[in-house]
């Protein structure tokens, strides 16, 4: 039986070497890239067996994406498809003042005509979980018709379902996603939130815990967890607060840091693990994450561990 | 007074090192190509004062248009647009019988929606020549209105009008292109084409000094130039005929060799050369450009002459 | 069910870029590379539902290649182990007359002492084909065992059996490759080997169809496949010879050429196909591996059609 | 009507990649580089028409040279010449306390025998502004007499003349270069010095409001800039005083951060901003060079402002 | 007269660029590495004339170490054998809370073999000094044998001996190293000793001078130096203790630290130098290693002393 | 006892990588490259025991060049010097039309000072053989006279003598070659030249037999070697005429193809062959060299020896 079953587009992401600019770079880095993916993969390699699936172009382009998810360990569903771009964003890496700049280029990419019906859905029907996040539905009115139906069916079936909010203000306005998202949100078992997209999207107000709380009454969720940034993140889980700092970590690449959190979270639930442990092994590997190039969390259950262990120990390795 | 205005796309061109397979690269090669800004640079290059327009998104994808355009010593006006992405294509190189694979990805780029009205066709009615391709009008409806406005309006200031047919079947079938082109002949002073595209989309039949007569006869051209790949071209110019053998070249990277060639008879003819001249200076410069990595020839007249005297003394140099 | 198992070392390659001295390089590029995960992968990429086992070490090493392998599609299924090294070969690659030098890099690798009872025999057993070569029982004592096991463990189960003879000469003498692997042959359907090999260690003699045809005779294989190098290949199947010339290549990298050729072959056969039309495929695949860096043929079904295609038309694509 | 024309040396910038050592790398990365276009690039990307002058030989590495500065949007006017070197400069990075090495190779260079009457000396009476800086009389009599000459014709045409001290001591002493600026101060309006040179070089004494003041008087400059290092710059203007503090900012490449700041102050005077905007226009364009790799100052009138904007709001990006 | 000789193993270090994970990499540097020739370079360059010896394999990759070394201006003496492989060991580089991972794989090392009798005995005998560490009697038997016999043969010959204790867990226990290492230590002059493994393997209690003092009398030590990490190192010599802290530094690569430190210890006392200016040479050399890339500190005499100036003349270069 | 010394310019050779343009590369690759450390590498490989003399800047670059050379096993004793620079020279490699592209940057190298008195005369007096070019002399009149005084030297000491013409039309004239070079010859035992310099330079005139006998009669030489290109070499040794064709070779990078026979040529003159084995030699390490990239062979004997062998053999590798 799978453990977790995600959705979502998977980008190839194209970044200048070092702080070059995109103005200016004869180079370009190229990786896989997508939230889903990315939580998809930090799942399989702490233990979850997970699936992500998705619709890409029937090309090289398309086979770049699951080329380098296969290579981590992932196994992957995609639907193959002759219409539709591969979807691609570009990346310049630099220090403040300059900061990081994102242009996407993702417009008309196949998996925005992406069905229900085309997709894997009995492999969601017989897993534990499903996961997807709030860009999928922000990506076309198909998708977002998709994201209601994937969800509805793994609820149907009695698979658990999380849901990242990831709120992308390229993608549509507040007002835009919170009328989406709160349409989906009887679907889904856990969400996990920046705290700052809860209050800025979904109207949360109060503090941290009054407003993880607030949302899980009002929705109806098993799980919230708001991650807070540099301070961590907090859970209300079945009524219940937990707390979790994060770990100190010299920053290499911070994208995909908060599903490096959610890829290690489930997969702690998924092992059984109580949420005050799948919080601790989330942050643990977000910490990882931050080490490592690309969007991805490539890392081993013995290396989290070991995370935790020496901060236990107070000793640095 | 300029010389030579040319309007048409300008991509990013994407190409793995070396012999890799686009489906594994970790790396790709950045560079600016399209036809009318290979043209452009050639010509400059040679000595004609040229510039070339487009439509660009106001982007770093755009700007690095423009700055290796710039790099190269040509004047560039584009229109900046908020709308439209930056075209891109990839494109993996191999012997074969692999052979060189190109994948597009230029659907919805900002020059599709280009309007005549919006470019600089002050310098088009002030300049000596105007030049664009037969993928110009392949592009979009827009396009299509565009580049008949655009030649119709050269024309109509006294601007000699070149047009490279350039058939890509990727964009259009032969029976579309041929309804099209054909109504933008009428406003054409010299045609240039591969004689295998005369063939196909024109429907040209016979010899090739058939099919140069024929076409120029039946649309009024000045000028007709066949391109005949390793035999060299052939020109029916005022009704005369005049042939030019290729240059032996080691290909380093052929792609861009008929832009070069075309670019160099323009400058050629810019400066006052006869039809022989031309064409001579048009395949020595394709013989250059194949030594050259990227879609521009970078080249010098010196070194253009450099070719002609080695080839005329016997000596390899 | 399984189309074809494979088994046998994979190793790290070690490369410098260009034609780089090792004595002197700053640089090695890094790639997997083994005789039967090579033709693991061609397989697979063309259709067969394949998977690869072998013994690795438990380490980001071991890992590196799984990586790579499953990047490409291809289901592995090795044992991961505490004891024994990863392998390692480093290759220069230059033209003549310094050519192409090898360091092997491999003694006490983890794979030389795994046992059958360790490996997933019930996947061969439930498979259809089973292949492996000459290099796995040259590796080591215990998989010289390990090899008569899994062969015997094949038959036992009606799955079919493919044997590179895969000759290293810096592994064994001819005499020692010879006792050993006859003994193995009473457990092979299928022998590839190079008409050298065949001749050097086997003793064959007489002309190509007399060596395919005694050694069917002397082993009982249904089938022998006798590599010409440039000329192209020579089957005996049940008595009847087939031949089979190279297709034009433009050789970039030449390891693997012979697994690409294998691979393909055993798709061709899973797919259904005559041994004629295996061999075709084989000699298209092995094409187009020469083009691509790696000792893998990282090919689809439709280029390798395409190459056949091509042929076939008298067309260079 | 051109806003800004400058004169001086441009080199071809050599660096080993990352922390590498010259005595050891096998790689160079290549760069334009040099005071005044470093100036020139700042200030055209930030609105000034602004056009660069020099001497150059008349080979690749001269073009190199006008190709990378016209990359960046900047006119180049060189004149080229078959005598003289393209000057170079190496220079290895490293953090303390290896500190980063300059070894210059420009002796001889081509632009040290550049004489007034063959260089564009219209652009710079038709100007707004002329600037150049200590470093070009210090590289060659003859250039020591250009400059003179150069600041004389602006004078007289009524151009407004800025001037950076940029004292090099491997250039010549304190001495020798106190006698040949204080020569040339007569004929400039804006100058432009660290505080530590102000004191070594032209003996200036007291506080730094002191010394902008003293400078002010005895030459009678309408204004100086004294730049501080971490701590900023102060202006004297008009007898005002003035004082900027740094922007935060994570240093990449340190080198032509003083000549980010006197492009984007000149880009801002121009386009009609006072002296205090003028400063933080500086400030803020030098804290962006400082994350971008090379001499020059790649960034954008939005990306300026935008470093303005985040610090007055007290928002991190 | 040889200043210093130093025996033991030089590996080749294969490192992913950047941050990247040995997993994934698709390329890896290579550079010699090695304690003895670590420290055999620095002193070298520090100005002692100085001779490396060890066994290689006589193959490109033996050679891959000598040619780097010799490079370094360092004069080789290998013994070159058909018999071993070349050690190698992989390193990746990371931030916390990744942290550094080192894979050794360097069992079966062609050095693993060598015998005193074919090792150049004669140079240490004619030596002033010669120095060996911890790790070469912990790579087999015969290595410890041989260590054994070169510390005799220098006593012997009135050659001084330093020695450092350089513990590696993954070579041996605690115990094992303490039982081989201390029937070392009647031969040895010089012992350096981080202070963690005098605590962890010799069994040293108590602050650090009673440390030093303790090893120095128990063993009859001339000097003992302890190496205290950031807290610099302290000397016990002739019972007079010396301290000295490090120098400021921005790390680039740490490995390679407390070699570059004891080969700059021991130039300088070669040159005549007293305790507490070796110590201040070792740490100001410590202080530029770790801005360079690679094992080795490739300095310069200037270097060294300009770092001491510096920081003497509390000036920040 | 030194069995040959050479003395000369080392340059640094500055090449963009793969085919591209020195106007617009972002990237040089660097190596050591010069006549003389050229042949004194090559000798000192094929176990001639070798030094080579120059003199260089005491600078990182000035270490470059040394260090390289070491690295490939040479003995370097170079006279290092605070005045001068490091000569440079560019190379652009391509194909056909274009050609390979040279710019050097050597005048007022550090080299061109160098007198007799300072350099390791010692050195060449104990020598068997000392080697210098025609580059030498042509480099400055301080050269001129340093090249008299220090064959004159060889001479005087009974250190046999060789000189390679190696004509460089960059550096003077043919007319002022011959003058400066006939005066040399008196002190030179054995020359190398290309047949077309013997012409144009020295006005050699008839067939190559008759220019070979010519020239050794003329001046007296033991030996005159004609170097042929693609047709091989061609010796007049005491009266006697003997003839080497080139050996097959598939060419990366030609230059010092002359060089790595010279080298290969006076090693096996050193070690005893006559001149059929020694010219042999030559062709063969000539035929090595064109496949490795830079100037310098960097081979071992029994790579020279193999690539005989093979061809003797007539079996190609």
């Amino acid at each position: 039986m799978t453990d977790l079953v995600t959705f979502g587009e998977t980008m190839i992401r194209l970044s200048p070497p070092g702080n070059e600019r995109l103005e200016t770079t004869t180079e370009l880095e190229v990786r896989a890239a997508g939230a889903e993916s990315n939580v998809a993969v930090a799942a399989a390699r702490l233990g979850a067996d997970t699936v992500w699936t998705s619709k890409l172009p029937d090309s090289p382009l398309g086979r770049r994406v699951t080329s380098e998810l296969e290579s981590y360990g992932l196994e992957t569903a995609p639907v193959l498809s002759d219409e539709g771009r591969q979807g691609t964003y570009y990346i310049e890496f630099a220090g403040e003042p300059r900061g990081t700049d994102v242009i996407y280029d993702r417009a008309d990419a196949a998996v925005t005509s992406a069905h229900a019906e085309e997709l894997p859905t009995e492999r969601i029907r017989e897993a534990e979980w499903f996961y997807t996040s709030g860009i999928t539905p922000a990506l076309s009115e198909t998708l977002e018709e998709t994201t209601e139906t994937l969800l509805w069916t793994a609820r149907d079936a009695g698979t658990k379902t999380a849901f990242d909010l990831n709120y992308r203000s390229k993608l549509w306005s507040p007002e835009e996603a919170r009328e989406v998202l709160e349409g989906l949100f009887e679907d889904v078992d856990v969400l996990v939130t920046a705290v700052r997209d809860a209050e800025n999207v979904l109207g949360a107000e109060g503090d941290r815990e009054a407003i993880a709380r607030g949302l899980a009454e009002e929705h109806g969720f098993e799980t919230v967890v708001l991650t807070l940034g540099a301070e961590g993140a907090l859970a209300c889980h079945e009524g219940e607060i937990t707390r979790q700092s994060t770990f100190e970590t010299e920053t290499h690449d911070p994208i995909g840091t908060g599903d490096a959190f959610v890829g290690a979270f489930l997969a702690k639930r998924i092992a059984g693990g109580d949420i005050g442990g799948a919080l601790e092994y989330g942050a643990a590997t977000a910490a990882l994450k931050r080490t490592i190039p690309g969007d991805i969390a490539v890392v081993t259950p013995e290396e989290v561990g070991g995370v935790i262990e020496a901060a236990e120990s107070g000793i640095s390795r």
